[in-house]
Formats: structure tokens, C-alpha cells, sequence
């Protein structure tokens, strides 16, 4: 039936640091815009780890219970009055969880992620806060649900979230002309947005992806999936730097043998820096070559000392990436035609139910899971009986 | 020796239409910003065909006896006087055959491949005509010769030409965002440009290819070599249409197909024209997408009745492509890297020597060759003894 | 009061070709998303004129009775209860008459000009057709009502529909580069477009605004009032000319008098086409340099003969610019500013109430009124008590 | 004549300092390329006077004795052999005085401002030291001399070297679609090169430009003369700032102080920072609306601690404007044309002869002159008798 009445649905609630409440919510019939998605992958997110340690993520703090999720997909349970015609029940969905105002300038004018209406799901921006998809059931707008062919996996589906970051980021580049065939680049970090950046850059045609980061088990990752061309380590002090000079010194090394690695003098056509950490953004002006692109990715440290004449006189130009906008199309056709092989393998562990939220989340905290075995994204799998 | 004195080298002359002479003229050493290169390789082109047969091409009528051939690489064996730094005698080159002033405004701001100034070989528009490279040596400015990795064949490096039409062709629709990642195109023509433009589609992410030419071999072709995604076979009635209308409802009836290939109803991203034909860009305005783009490379009729409103009222923009510009290097690191494997294969016959030059024009004029094999781009080879 | 109950309001209905009948129709409260308005100015257009000589435009043909006008400003007389807090009875506003779909590609990626679900008032496209403005009062969707300072007249604020396009078409030219500070441009065609359109372009920098008509009266009044810098007088042939040969002489010549205009022999950085002939079109592209822009604005013959080896050879790039998108904001921003001091001088004829539209309307076939005065763009103002 | 043997020309060369020396050189007749220039006049900037004051600019120190001077117009003297056809003695020259390599990928692609191989006049980078133009008579190659109408002035010529740097800064921006008709701007700095980006707001239609320096003798004149439309005064504390937050928080009221100016909370479409402070760019940061752009043109603490993820998150793309490329055509253009009407009026003082030099450098390092007036920029005037 598409329009059921009010139902409980499971829900992992955090309440506080490292704590989740499994418990139950009434859920009522989709809006005449919505649709009533039953959860089946939701893969876990940095910024929700962040959620989850500290009951806040960088300035944001969480002021009420909080339902974390924000890279999803599941199946359509019932249809919206005002929606009918295009979907269906047991219709297959990737979520895009953001739902922007639709009025701004910014929305009208295709530039919808930095909407400052934006209410984004699992974040504790917005007030109340917009719970996120570690639900069973949830309405959402039908307007924000992408329909998914068969051969598009839950998994990948939900994958479709940080690639859509990725997927944002190196269309950024691409429109400076600083991301195409044969270009180089550099990645810092190697962490799920990192590979996928990665992969985005290699279906871009660039010829040359090094990718750094001090755990050296993702970047061998990396490469023997194909996600890069070569590995960069990272200049690592025995003695930690105390003056900015000295931090310089060694983002300037780092930045020397990442144009080493591929023997270019010149530095990276674009640099996509990945960790939000104050070093790699001054390695990466350092090695971008005159009139590229530093594109910033990663959330850490939000003031940072930076060589910027470095980048100014050599009209290296940085540009923010955040979030994303009109991805989402592409997303699915990149994923339905399989240009992006090893995409799943991202995902290294799966827990399943609401049951095994928590887990997810110890989990996704460690650098290798007990076996040894790498651990880069977690994945949270609700299976349902559509 | 750097600088030798003048010596005889053989020539391959145009001096009638089909008529080639072989004959010897003295070559002076090289200027000092020149370098001395013995040819290896040259293919041949569609413009090089034309005036072989028809002592003209297009407006451009042949005024006295013209050296063809511009897709051409070899080796260095003698360096001018200006340019010893950077260059040694026995470097293998390609070799960039447009010569463009230097000092105009497109010149000076990387658009040299429209400089009135500009000077091409094999062309008989500047007058004196500026000689192809189908002669045993010739001297070309150093500035216009690029150095090869070990691992570029001399084949290859004389497809750097035509490749760097198809570069130049999709960077035009990349800026415009038409071509990336999951872009649909249509490529008209699978002549070796249409087969070039469609590798540089592939490389740059473009999920569906679709390719079309009446010539089902090529098209054929394309597919199995990983040039192209999907075949369309153009609209073909065995009444030659004579009304305007008539032709155009065979240009949309072939769009109607070439979407239908992909189940594309809305159309596709971009479209490239490799065949002159007003029929193919007529289909090319109808099968683009709203917003996308319809880039012009055939060089066919030049005055062609279109459905402008078509395009215009949907914004399909309509580029020009014009040879290329910086295109070298980047076709250099495509070639090196392998990112186009089967790009030799478009060569599908190779003559030798001075001797052979007649053959390999007889050849390229030829769908099939005697044994039926596919004719798509005939090479002359000369050796060398360096 | 905000939300009355259904009123009865006075129309002018187009009811065959010539033939406006005045009539009354009920009109319900605004809906929830909806403000009131009471018109106050609309502007007539050449599509307007053409539905009322022929009772069709183009291809597309009148098939019930149908309001004209969508060059329109008004008052806020009742407020949807959606959209309360943003709005108030008083409200002045410019109405953006398209609405787009608002769900597919092109509207969330700020394309929504060529959204294919776009619902346009006046135009007898959709079914049923979408009624004008030529109506005392009518309901119109919040989000396409824009809000004016008190500085904007109302018959400036109905003058931003056509500005609008001459924004979005100037805006297409600036981001390839061949708008802006010095630039040179013609413009063919000195209607209503062809003016506005001179007049961004000078706000854009452009040092050198050649304009073109056959009408003087026009061309004269264009750089009277500083909309253009010059003049070009198009070639006129005693003898019809019959062949295609014949027509593109006349466009080249007549491309090369705009040329001489100037003194630039290398072409003008981009043309503009506002007036849908054939003849130039063919002249847009012989006028405009190499790697210009040719931008297509004109509505006439939707097939045309062009010379489009001149085009695609010397990269002169044919891009359409169709209605507009994201204009509104800019628009009104531009005339609080005063950045266009003889923007009203278009609307050279006014007449007054839903009487007067028929009167309007022969007025703005006309070139010139009784009196000898040019005509350019009528008016039918509509007073109100608010 | 033409090609004069060797003379004596009157220089002025620093030795250490504020140490000018009034000598004398030999200067050869210009080589085959070059052209023999006449210096009317130079005006100074600001790095030539950190030259004279400190004997070096930033990190670059003077090596050996170094004349000064890189914004400046001549008349032509003597024409090289090989440029004789399109130059005649007498011909009035402003000086493009970087001469890049011309083969390198950024000479190619029409970025030749960032290329490394660069030879600017005046600066003690490259080795031996490339001369400025405070000498009599200079040879310069004909490539990097332009042509002047005759309405441009001498003084007006020299400023087209700063006006380069407007352009090019300006430039940037339009093409990432942050400046254009009714754009609204923030300039940081209003110094010559603050006043000539202002002026290229106003003419690329920008309808707010807010400029700020606490030298308010300086913003009134940008206001008076038409250069901006708006001044913000910038937060100035009692208390030295001493922590990063403390710099931080008067940076962000120093921003909203400047969106308050306008009544824009959601900040300038575009900053130009033209002070090299930090604090300033920090302001530029939270100026700017989300995508709009931060475009860096001072010189100053070439290490700044920024607020980065602030312009990170909010996709403010930081860009940075180095000299210039291309400028010189359009310059002519917007000078001979009039469109910056008070584009002489920042010379303020004027000192004749190489004996005036010292004077000159003296002036130019204060805010105003004896007699209170403001001193904005300086020029040196040689007369010839040509």
C-alpha cells in the first residue's frame, strides 16, 4: 500500500559520546513530496565518527539527541500523493540527504551545496536537528531520491555520497582546465574521499595520481586497486617542529619529493588535499607547478599559517570543495557502467542491522581491525523483506 | 656532426594531380634556431589525399609543385647553432608542422592554431608553398620539435598530429563541461579523427560512445578496439532526397536513432562531426542535448542549409575545431603512458620508403585493400641509418 | 486583506488573429505558494504581436483563446499562507513569467532557461495554454515574483523581462571571454533585444557597439540615447538576390562594411543576431575574428544557409541564447543603479487599461506613429487603487 | 636614421641604498629584433621603491648596481633590421618590460606571466640584474613594444603597466563569473593598483565597489574621481592584537563593517586584497559571499595565518593575480577610448630628467607632499627632442 498509516521503526540514537540508543520512533505516511525509503546501506562518514567520539564535529555541537547517516540508499515503501506518477513502491534509491531551500540565488543558480538554507542530514546545524539514516524507514524528499538500475549494489549506492564529494571537487578543477587527460596530480591523504578522488582523477584521463599519506597500508591500497598511479610518503620528523619556519622546512620537503616521485620539477597540474591538516596544505602549494589548482577537501584544522605568497605569485589558485551539487546523475552512470572497478572495496567492513550500529562505529575508529586487516570505510547494512 | 654543409636528400613531389616525382634537392644545414630531422614516419591524411587527387583541397588550389605530408615524426641529426642546449643530434622527435607567427594576439594567448600568420606544411596556402615532410630530411624550428620517450614508436609520434586534433577538439568541449565523466557523445564519422576524438572521449570519462559512419567495417572497428562504446548506423534511403525538407527529416530521423542506440531521449552531451557531410551536422543539431555541444571538425561542404533554430532555441552550441594548440606535450604523456591502447592499430598499411609514397596514396584512397582488409591510415616509413 | 475570496477580473483575450476580446473572468485566492498580483505594466514583445497578427508563432499554433503579455510588473494585493513571512500586500514586483519543472537536470544546475518542462505565460506551447499578463490581477508563484526597490518603475521593472535576455546572452559571450572592457561588437538588429542587448554590452566595457538595422529612425536613436557607439547602414541590393551565392555575397559585404566601420579588419570580438534572418546570420559569421562568439538571438527563419566553414575554421563559435535564467537580481540591480540611463526611452508609446491593449497592439506593429515618431516598444499600463 | 652606431646615454643607477647615480652608459644600436626607445616617462611603484630604500624587495637582493623603473612609454628611435616593416622611428611606444622565454608551455598557452624563464625590467631576479627604464634611451624588443594612438599621453602610456596588473586581476574574476554588470566588490588597499582594479570594476559594470584603506585622503580621492562608489573604513584598535583570535575577530569586524556598508550581509561577489597585509586577507575572507572569489594582489608577509576553512567551506576561491599577460591590446583600447576617464589623475607629482629621479623616489615614499597634498604616484618625465 503506498500511503500507510503511522508505524514504529528502529532507530540507533547517539545521546551522548560513544553512546547509541537503539530504540523506537513512530513514523508517519510520506508527505505528498516525499518518499518512504526502508534503509539498507548506510556506510559511515568521518564527520559522523566525529559525531559519535565527541557529541560534536568541529564547532558544531550536538544540543539534542542525534540520529548520525548521511551515505545511504534502500528501497522506496511508500509514495507520496503528489509523486505517484514517477515512482514506485520497491523502486531502488540512492539518498541525497542535503535539502537545500530551492530558492536562493545559490539554488537557482546550480550551486546548491553552499546554500546557507541547507539542511543537511545528521548534521547538528540545522535546529532541530535533521536526523540521519541510521533508521530503519525514513521520509525524505522525493525530489532528493535517485532511482538506481539493477546492476547499482546498496553498497555502491550509499558510496555515491563521498563520491559525489569526489566527483565535485575534480569537476572544479576540470573547469580551470587544470584536471583532464594526461594532467598529474597529487592527493593528500587516503582516506575513502582521497581514493575517490583518486578514481575521479583516473576517469579524468590523468596520467599520473600520487597519493601520500602516512599509513602506508591505504596507499598500497590505493595503487594495488588502481585507484593511483604512485605513492608519496610523507616527510615524517623524528623531533616535532615548534616555529612555523620549521613546519614550512618539511612541508617544502614533503612537497619536493612528491614532484620527485614523478621526476617534475615543475610540481602537480592539481593538488587535492585530503586531511584538513595545516602541513599538507602548505605541501600542497609548495607542490602545485605555477597556475594550478589546490583544491581543499578536508575538515581539521580551520586556521592555518600558510606560505600563501607561494601561491599568489604563482597564481596557484585554491579553491574550497564542499559537499557537492548535481552529482548525483553522474554518480549513478559512473557506477552503472562500471568505470570506477574496485569502487566496493572501499568499504572493508559491514555490520548489519541497527543491532550492530556501535560496532560500526568502534570499528570505523581503528587504523586495522583486529585481524590485522586494513579498515578504511564501515559499512551499516539494514536488510528489510521488500 | 652538428653542422654539416649542404647535402642532396630525396623528395616525394606533387607535381599534377596523382602525378608524385621522385627527385633530390640540396639541403642547407640548419638555421640556428632550426634542427635537421631525418622523416621516419608520416601519415597519411584525408587533406594530403585531396591534393593528390585532385592537385587542390577545398578553395585552396596547389600553384606550383608541393611536398605533401604533415603527420610526421624522426630524428634529430644536426642541431642550429641557437639551440645546441637543449637538443643532441639522434633525439627522436615529433614534429609540430604549423608554424604560427609568434607575435599576434592569438599567438599570445595560446590560441595559435587560428594566427592569420599562420604557416602549415603540406598546405599550398602560403605562398611559397611551406613543403610537407615526405622528403628524407627536412629543417624545422627547434621550438616546434618535441622530444620523445624511448617508449613512443615512430608511428606513434606521427599520429601526435591527428591526435592533437582530437585533444584540442574535446579540451574545447571540456571547458564548455559538456565532456567528462558519464558524458554520452556522438562521434559522426570513424575515419581516423572520428576514431582519435573518440579515445580522447573515453580517456576523458565518457560513459557511451556511440559512433557513426556508413562504413560499417570502421565502425565496426571502433568497437572492437575500444575507440567507441556503440555503433550507429545512419539513416540511409534509397531515394537520394533533393528537397531541403527531405534531408531533414533523414538528419532527424538518424538523431531519433542515434539516441535511441543510447535510450538517450534527451540526447547527447556533445556531438563531434568528423565528416564535413551537411546531413551528419544537420543530425549532429537535432541529436545534441538541450545545452550540450555539436563541435565541428569534417571539413566537408562548406556551405550547409541547417535547422539554426534547433540549436539555438536549445542552446546547443556549436564550436568550430580548428587543428590544435599545446596539444603536443599532452599528446606526448597520452602516447608514453599507454593510455590509448590500440591507437597503432588505425594504421593499418605502411609503405617504405621515398619508393613508396605513390603505393601508399593509391592505398589511402581505398575503403578495403586486394585482400579485403580494412583501409584506415596508410604510414610511409623511411629508415634511416642513424 | 491577504486572502480574499474569489474576484471577478477584467481580461483581454485573444480569441482569433486581430481579435482581442475584453472579458472577465473569476480569479480564486493565491495558493499557498502563490502572491496576487495586480499588474501594472506590460511591455509588448514581438512574439506578443506576432499570436496577435496570426494567431500563431512559428510552429506553434493558438489552439484555445489565450491572455498575451509577459513583460510585467504589478503590486502584491493578497499573500499565499506558504510564503507569508517574506512577503506583504504592497509588495511592488517584477514577474519572472516562465516556471520551470524544478526537478530535472537543467534546473538544478541553474540551466532552467531550457528546462524542458518550463511553463511560459503567453505562450500557446503548454496545455492548456498558460495565460499572460494581460489580465488586472492574476496569481502567480512567489518564487518567480521579484521584489523591486522603490526606485524601479513599473515600466522599468517590465523591461527587466527583456533585459533579462539580453543579460543571459551577454553573460554567455562574457564567460568564453569575447565580452568585456574593450571589447568591439556588433549587433544586428536594433529592435527592443538589439538595444538592450548594446546596452549590456557597454556595461560590460565594450569600447566599440556597432549596430545595424535597415530602420535609421532605430540606429539613430540607439546612439543618440548611448545604447551603441556606431552605426552600420546594411547592404541593400536593388535586385533581390535568387541564389545562395548571391545572398552570402551581400552578407559578406555587408560584414565587411561593419568591419570597415570599425577599422577591424580582423573582425569584431562578437556579434549578436537579433533578428532571425538568414542573410544575418551569414553576416554575423563573416563579421565576427577568429575564435569570436556569434550569438544567436533573433526568432525568423528556423532554416537557414550559412557559410559554416567560416565559421568552424576559424573557430567562431555559434552559441544560442534562449529566454534567460537567474537574470532577475541582476536586472534589478542594474536599473536601481542606474547603470542603464536611457532604459525607459524603449518604451516609446503608452496606452492605458485593459481598453487600450487592442490600441497597443496596432501600435507596436507599426514603425512609426501617426505623428512620425519612431515606435520601438509599446506599454499597457494597467492602474490600480493599491 | 635607423641604425645609429653606439652612444652615450644619461642613466639612473642605484648603488646601495637611497643611492641614485647620475651617470653614463654606451648604448649599442638595437639588435635585429629590437627596437631603440626614447623613455618619456616612468612612473614608480611600489617595489621600486622597496629597491631604493633597502637595496633589495622581499627576498630578492640586489647583486650588483640596478636601474630602476618598469612602468613606461617612449618614443621609437631606431628600428632593429629585422622589425623594420612595421616600425618607424617616431612611433609613440608603451613598454610590455617583462620579456618571458616564449617556448615554454605557459609562454604557449598564453600565460606568460608566470613563466619561469621570465626577464622583468627592473627586478634584481634574474642574473645579471635586467635594467629598468630610468635611462635615456633604451633597446627593447620590438615583440614587447606597443603601439600608441595619438590621444593616449606618455603618462598615460607608463600607467598602462599598472593597469596591466588590473586587467589581468579583473580578468581572473570575470571568468570564474564573480565580476560583471552589477556585481558587487570589495578593494583592499587604495594604492595605484586598488585605485586601477576599482576602475575595472566600474567598467566591467560592477554597481558597488567599497574601497578601504585607513589613508582616508586616499579613499576620498577613489570616490571623487569615480574609481569606487563606497568607502569602508577599516577597524582600527587602540590595543596591538597580539593572539591569532584577537587578529581574527578584527578581521571579521572589519568585514562586516564592509558588508554593513552596503547593506549586503551576504557578502562582496569579489575582494581584491592589494595591501600583502594579512589582516586584509583575513578580512577578504569572511567578505566574501559563499562562491564568490578572494583574488591576492599586494605584496607583503609572503606567510599569513588565514581562517582557511572559512574560505574553504563556503567555496571562496583564493586566486592569486601575478603581473599580467595580454593586457597591452586592451589597455590601448580602454585608454584611447576614454573609459577611464580620471586614469591620469593618480599621478600626483611629477619630477623631469634623470636629475629628478632621486626627488622622485623621495616623493613617492610619502603619503603626502609639503604642502599636504596626497602623493599617490609619481612620475619621472624624460624629454627628447624627437
Amino acid at each position: 500500500m503506498s500511503t500507510p498509516g503511522e508505524e514504529k521503526v528502529k532507530i540507533s540514537l547517539l545521546t551522548a559520546a560513544k553512546t547509541l540508543e537503539r530504540t523506537s520512533i513512530p513514523l508517519p505516511p510520506p508527505s505528498p513530496t516525499e518518499l518512504q525509503v526502508a534503509i539498507r546501506s548506510t556506510t559511515l562518514c568521518g564527520s559522523d565518527l566525529h559525531y559519535y567520539n565527541h557529541y560534536r564535529n568541529g564547532d558544531i555541537i550536538v544540543k539534542a539527541p542525534l540520529v548520525l547517516g548521511h551515505e545511504s540508499s534502500g528501497v522506496v515503501t511508500a509514495v507520496g500523493e503528489g509523486v505517484r506518477e514517477k515512482w514506485s513502491v520497491g523502486d531502488r534509491v540512492a539518498l541525497e540527504v542535503g535539502v537545500p531551500c530551492g530558492e536562493c540565488g545559490e539554488c537557482s543558480s546550480g550551486r546548491y551545496n553552499i546554500c546557507s538554507g541547507m539542511k543537511f542530514r545528521s548534521s547538528a546545524k540545522a535546529d532541530p536537528h535533521y536526523w540521519g539514516t541510521l533508521q530503519e524507514k525514513i521520509n525524505h524528499p522525493a525530489r532528493w531520491c535517485h532511482k538506481l538500475p539493477d546492476n547499482v549494489s546498496f553498497t555502491a549506492a550509499a558510496l555515491l555520497e563521498p563520491l559525489s564529494v569526489a566527483i565535485h571537487a575534480t569537476r572544479r578543477a576540470r573547469k580551470l582546465g587544470t584536471l583532464g587527460p594526461s594532467s598529474s596530480v597529487l592527493v593528500l591523504g587516503a582516506g575513502a574521499v582521497g581514493l575517490l578522488v583518486s578514481a575521479m582523477c583516473k576517469l579524468s584521463g590523468a596520467s599520473e595520481i600520487v597519493i601520500s599519506d602516512i599509513n602506508t597500508g591505504r596507499t598500497s591500497f590505493a595503487v594495488e586497486n588502481g585507484f593511483a598511479t604512485h605513492v608519496h610518503r610523507p616527510t615524517i620528523r623524528q623531533k616535532r617542529p615548534e616555529t612555523i619556519e620549521e613546519k614550512l622546512d618539511i612541508s617544502k620537503d614533503s612537497a619536493n619529493t612528491a614532484k620527485t616521485t614523478l621526476g617534475r620539477e615543475e610540481g602537480f597540474d592539481v593538488t587535492f588535499e585530503c586531511t584538513g591538516m595545516e602541513i599538507c596544505t602548505q605541501t600542497g602549494i609548495y607542490a602545485t607547478r605555477s597556475g594550478g589548482s589546490l583544491v581543499l577537501l578536508g575538515m581539521g584544522n580551520p586556521i592555518q599559517t600558510l606560505p600563501i605568497s607561494a601561491a599568489a605569485l604563482r597564481e596557484v589558485d585554491i579553491l574550497g570543495g564542499f559537499r557537492y551539487a548535481n552529482t548525483y546523475k553522474e554518480g549513478v552512470e559512473i557506477v552503472s557502467s562500471g568505470l570506477i572497478p574496485a569502487l566496493e572495496e572501499v568499504v572493508t567492513h559491514k555490520m548489519t542491522g541497527v543491532e550492530g550500529v556501535q560496532e560500526a562505529f568502534e570499528m570505523a575508529g581503528r587504523q586495522v581491525d583486529d585481524a590485522g586487516a586494513l579498515v578504511i570505510k564501515v559499512e551499516c547494512a539494514f536488510e528489510g523483506d521488500t
